[in-house]
C-alpha cells in the first residue's frame, strides 16, 4: 500500500497518462534547484535535529493551523506561541493527535499531497494517518527525527538538493552563511536580499534600521547617495556569499521614476519622519526601481512579491504576531504599476525581473502580456495560494499562450518546511509534466519537445533564470 | 428514448466516469435540503393546483424570458406583465409555443438542463421538445397539472424535499407558514429573515417601513436602540417558524464597525431622511455588522448576497419593475469591505456567516483565503449565474484547494422555479460527483474519502451549516 | 510527416474525441467569412506578388517579434523599420535564420500552430522548422512565392474566403476597393468604417482630421449637426462599398449619452482644442452613442475594441512607432461604462453592437450577462491575445451558460498575416469542435445539435451577426 498514487495528478485519459508518465519518469529525479525560499540557514549551520514531529511539522505550518483554525480550533491548542507568553500547548503528541484527527480536512488541498508524500517517502508510513493511528505515527516519526539520518545536512543530502536560497534581511550578518561556508560541508546554501526593513518607511523600526545600515556598511545613511551606495554595498557582501537574487515583498506593485533631485528630496523628507502617506508609498515605489538599476549593474535578479494585504484580523496579529495565516491577497495592478520601472529599465536584456502574483487575473491579461514583450521581465510560477495543482496548471494555461514556456522562470518552493521540499517540487514536476502531456496529446506539441521542456520546466528555466 | 443521459455531465474519459457513476449512485437519491430559495409559502399552505404549462414553466422564470428577450423577443409577447396593466399574451398555448420554437437558443445553458430533466422526470416526456411537438407538450402537461399528483405538497412529497426554507420580508407575518404549521401537514417549509426593507434606506418606503417594523415588533424604532430590539424581537418570531438563517442582498458588501454613539447618531439621520448617499451607505454596512452581531447571540445563520447591479435598464424595469433579467454582476471587493465585520466578529467559531459572489475573480483570490482562516466564514454556493455546470467546475477547482470543502455550505437551489428543484440539485449532485470524481482518477482523493465527501458535499454540509 | 496533427487540439479521451472528429469533418472545408480584419486591400487591387518569406511572414507579424524581442534579440536584427531610418536588417535570409534559431521559443504558442499550418497546408513542407533547414525552408518559399499561385487573388481564391472586411479609416476614399471593384475580378472585398481619428480628440492631427472630413464628405463640420451629417455621409459612402460595419478601439469602453444641447456644447470646445481631459473622454464616450444611434438608421453592425493600453514603452514607440506588441490589456469595465449607450439603443434589436475584450475576467461577470439579456448586444469571439486554443475554450466556458451560443457572433481572424488566414479559421474550428465535441461526451448537447452549432458558429453566426 502507498500514501502515494504513482499516477497522482496525471491526466485521466490514458492517451495523455501515457505520455505524462513517460515525461514524468525523465524528470522525475532531477535535482532540486531551490531558488526562492525560507528556510533557516541555521539549521545547515549547527545541523541539529529537528525537534519533535508536531514542532517540525504541525506548529510553523501556516497553511495547516490556518485550516484547523478555520474550523474552530484554537491556536493555542495547536502549539502556536503568543506574544506576550501566555500558555499554549506544549505537548507534541497532544496537537499530532488533534491535527491527526482533523487531517480530513485537508482533503483537495495542496497540503494533504505535500503531507502524504511527506509521511511515505521521508518517513516510511503507509497507511493513511487516523485517529486510530496517530500515537503509532507519532512515535515513529519521533524516533526517526532523532537519527542522524534525519539532520538537515543528511536530508539536504538525501533530498537532492543542487542549491536552495534562503531569503535574509538587509542588515543580517549572514553569520549562519559564514558557518556553512568555513564548516567545509558542501551543500550549497545561498542567501538573498531582502531589503524590506530598510526600503519601506512603515516597516517597524525603519528609522533605526537606517542607522544600522549606514554603520554596517560604512556608508552615510544621512544622505540619498550614501544611502544607495549602502545597497550597493549590502548587495556586493550578499554576492560574496552566493546570492544571485534579491526579493521584494511590499504591498503593492506601484513603481516610481523620479529624477535624482526629487529622489533626494523625497529620502529626506521619510528620513526626517516627515513624509505622509503618498510619500511614503512614493518611496517604496522609487526604491522598488533604484533596486533594478542596482541590478542591471551588479547582476542580481529582482525578485517583487506583490499584492499580500498582511495581518488582516488585528485581533490574532496582536496575540500571535505575524505569519499566523491572515495574509489575504487582494487585487494587483500591474500594467500602470510597473510601467516607470520598465520605462526605465524595461527593455534592458541585461536585467532580470521575476514577478509574482496572488491575483490570477492578472496572468492572461497583464502578466504574459507584459512578460511576453520586456525583456526584462520573467514570470516567477504560481504562487502561495496558487501553488497547488489546480493554480499551477492555470498558471500554465493563462500564460504559455502570449509568455511561452520560456519566460517564465521554474518552480519555486517558497517554503519555510524544510522536510515538504521534496514534495513540493515532486508536485510542480507532476502538474507540468501533466500539461505538457496533454500538449502532446492534443497534438500541440511534439514528444521530443515535451521532453526538452520538461527538463527546462523543471530544472533548466530555473537555473538560468537564477543564474544559478 | 431519454431526454436525460444518464451519464449527464460526467467526465468523458473512462476511468473518471466510472469513479463518478459509482459516486453518483450512491448520493442520487438523498433528500433534498433546500436551504434557501424563494418558493411561494402560499403554494405549500393553500395547495391549490399550479395554473397552465406557459404560467408555471415560462412567464416567471427570469432565465428563460431574458434570454428569448435577448434575441429580440418582447416580453410582452412571453406574457410577462407590465406595470400599468398595457396588455400582454395571455393565452398560454402561444406562450408556449414561441418558446419552443425558441427553445433551440437554450442550448449549452442550465436552463435546456433543468427543463430537459423536468420535462422527462416530472411530466413523463420523451422526445425533445420541438415546434412541432409543442401543443402535445401543452396539453400532456395541462393535464397532468390538473390532477392531485401535481398539487404543491404532493410535489413536495415526490420530490423528497426534506426541508425547504423561503425568504420573507422582515415586515412579513408569516400567515402563510402558520397556516402550514396549522394545517397538520408534514412537510418542513420555514422561513428566513429577510430585512433589507428596514436597512436599506434607499429601499422603497423604508421610512415607513420603519414605522411598521415598530408597531409590529412593540418596539420604539424611533430610536438606535429600540430599532436594534425591533430587528431581535423580528428575528424570534421568524425563528419561532422555524427559521435558522437571514439573508442580505444589498449591492455591495461593505461593512462598517462603529461605536454605539456614531450608529445612534447614523440612525437619527437616517431616519430624519438627512443621511446623504455616502451616510445611506455607511448605515447599510453598519447594519450588516449588527446582524452579525446578533447571529452571535441568537444562532441565526447570516448570508451575504451582494454585487449584482439591479435593474440596469431603466425602460424596462419602469415597464415591467423588478426581476426581469436586468440585475447584471459587477466587481466585487471582499477583502477590505468585510474587515470592519470580521474585526467584530470573524474569529468568533459560534458566528456562521455563508458568503456569496457573482464575481468568480474573487473565489480564489479572495473567498477562498478568507474562509480558510476566519471561523465565522463559509462559502455559499456558485450562485445565481455561475449555478450551472462549469460555473459549479470553477468553484469547486478556485475555491477548494484553499478553502477545502469543509468551509463550503453545499447546494442552493435559490429558486422560485418549484417544477425545477430537482432538476437543479440533480445537475449540482453530478458535477460535484464530477469533481471527486476526476480527484479520484488523478490519485489526489481515495475512494472512501470521495464518498463522504459526496454525502458532504449534497446532503451533510447544508444541514450543518444551516443548522437544519 | 506532417507538422500538423490530424486530430490537433481535439480532447484526448477518445469518446470526446471521435464526437469532435465526426463534427469538424462536415465544416473543416465551409468557405472562410472573415468580417474583422486588418489584410491590406492594395493587395487584392494589385495583385502584386509578396515580398520575400521574411518579409511577409516575420516582419510585420507583431507575434512574432515581440516574444523574439522578449528574449533579447533586438527588433533591428528582426528587420522592423525604424522611424527615423536608421539601419535595420534587410537580408530576408539573415532574419530567416534568426527566427528559425528561435522558433523553439513559440512552443505552447498559438504562433506556433498558424505557423506550422501556413508552412504545411501553403507551402508544403513536412518537417518541423530548425537552424538546420531554415535556408532550405526559405528557398523553398521564396520560389513559391515568385509564382502566380501565390498571388493575393490567387491565394484569397485558394483559401476559399467568401468574404473579407478590411478595416479603414473614416478618410480613406477607398481607392484600392474601388480598383478591386473595377477590376472584374469576384472576391469579396468589403471596408469597415473605423473613425477613430475623427472622433478621439488625441488621435494625431484630430483637428486637421476634421477639416478633411468636413470637405470629403461636403459637410461644415464646424458644428455638431454638420458633423455628425459627415459621419453619415461617410457611412453611406462605406456603404457603398460593401461595408457593413464600422469598428472602434477606444482605450476605454466608456459611453456617454448627453443631451444634443450638452454634445453640441462638448464639441465646440473640443473643437477649439479646449476641452481638458476630462472632456475629451466625455467626447469620446457620446461618440460611441452616436455611432449606435447612426447604426440603428442605417444598419451598419457596430464592433468595440476597448481595453488596449497602446505603445506601453516609449522608448519603442519613439524609436519604432506604433503596433510594435507593447499594447498590454487592461482592466475594463462594462456594465457601468455601456449604460448610457444601453439606455439610448439597448433593448432595440434592431442594433446590432459586437462586443470585443481583453480582459477575461468580464466574461462571465459582466459581458455574457449583458449580451444575454440586451438585444442589440452580441459577443465578439475571443480577442488578440485570447484568440488561441486556452483562450478560445475559456470564452465559450465562460459565456455559453448565460448568454448561449446564438448570442456570439463567429470568429474574427483580425489579422493582417494575410497567409496565416486560413491556420487561424481552423484553429477555431477545431477550438469550437473540440468544446461541442465535450457537450456531447458529457450528454449535454444531442450529436444532431452539436452538428447544427458547429456549422453556426463557425459559418452562420459570422454571415449573420455582420448581416454578410
Amino acid at each position: 500500500m502507498t500514501l502515494v498514487d504513482p499516477d497522482l495528478l496525471f491526466p485521466a485519459d490514458p492517451a495523455s497518462r501515457a505520455v505524462t508518465r513517460d515525461l514524468y519518469a525523465g524528470v522525475k529525479d532531477l535535482p532540486i534547484v531551490s531558488p526562492h525560499g525560507h528556510t533557516d540557514p541555521r539549521w545547515y549551520a549547527e545541523n541539529n535535529h529537528f525537534p519533535d514531529p508536531a514542532q517540525l511539522l504541525i506548529v510553523p505550518d501556516h497553511y495547516i493551523f490556518r485550516m484547523l483554525f478555520s474550523q474552530g480550533i484554537r491556536l493555542e491548542d495547536l502549539g502556536v506561541p503568543t506574544l506576550d507568553g501566555s500558555p499554549v500547548e506544549t505537548d507534541g503528541r497532544k496537537i499530532w493527535r488533534l491535527f491527526a484527527e482533523n487531517y480530513y480536512l485537508f482533503r483537495g488541498t495542496p497540503t494533504r499531497l505535500w503531507l502524504d508524500y511527506t509521511l511515505e517517502n521521508l518517513f516510511g508510513m503507509t497507511s493513511p494517518l487516523t485517529p486510530g493511528n496517530a500515537d503509532a505515527y507519532y512515535d515513529a516519526i519521533a524516533a526517526q527525527l532523532m537519527t542522524d539520518a534525519f539532520r538537515p545536512r543528511a536530508l539536504f543530502e538525501r533530498f537532492s538538493i543542487e542549491v536552495i536560497s534562503t531569503t535574509d534581511g538587509a542588515l543580517d550578518e549572514l553569520s549562519w552563511h559564514a558557518m556553512i561556508r568555513d564548516s567545509g560541508w558542501k551543500g550549497r546554501v545561498i542567501p538573498a536580499y531582502r531589503p524590506d526593513s530598510v526600503i519601506d518607511p512603515d516597516f517597524e523600526g525603519f528609522l533605526e534600521n537606517l542607522e544600522r545600515l549606514g554603520s554596517i556598511s560604512g556608508c552615510d545613511t544621512g544622505h540619498w547617495r550614501g544611502y544607495l551606495d549602502a545597497h550597493r554595498n549590502r548587495r556586493a557582501y550578499f554576492k560574496s556569499f552566493g546570492a544571485t537574487a534579491t526579493d521584494h515583498g511590499l504591498a503593492s506593485a506601484q513603481t516610481a521614476n523620479l529624477s535624482a533631485g526629487e529622489a533626494e528630496t523625497l529620502f529626506g523628507k521619510v528620513r526626517a519622519g516627515k513624509a505622509d502617506e503618498r510619500e511614503r508609498a512614493l518611496f517604496r515605489a522609487q526604491m522598488l526601481t533604484e533596486m533594478a538599476r542596482m541590478s542591471a549593474d551588479d547582476g542580481l535578479v529582482m525578485q517583487i512579491h506583490p499584492g499580500s494585504w498582511r495581518n488582516h484580523s488585528p485581533a490574532i496579529f496582536q496575540k500571535f504576531g505575524r505569519d499566523k495565516g491572515f495574509d489575504i491577497p487582494t487585487q494587483t495592478d500591474y500594467v500602470r504599476a510597473l510601467k516607470p520601472m520598465l520605462d526605465a529599465v524595461g527593455t534592458d536584456p541585461g536585467v532580470s525581473i521575476i514577478l509574482f502574483t496572488l491575483d490570477e487575473t492578472s496572468y492572461a491579461r497583464e502578466l504574459a502580456p507584459l512578460a511576453g514583450v520586456y525583456p526584462a521581465l520573467k514570470l516567477g510560477p504560481a504562487w502561495w495560494f496558487h501553488d497547488s495543482p489546480e493554480g499551477m496548471r492555470r498558471f500554465r494555461e493563462m500564460t504559455t499562450e502570449t509568455a511561452g514556456f520560456y519566460n517564465t522562470a521554474g518552480f519555486n518552493d517558497d517554503t519555510r518546511a524544510f522536510p515538504s521540499i521534496p514534495a513540493r517540487h515532486d508536485v510542480a514536476r507532476r502538474v507540468d509534466c501533466a500539461f505538457l502531456g496533454r500538449l502532446v496529446a492534443e497534438g500541440r506539441l511534439r514528444d521530443n519537445e515535451a521532453h526538452e521542456l520538461a527538463y527546462d520546466l523543471i530544472y533548466g528555466l530555473a537555473k538560468r533564470a537564477y543564474k544559478l
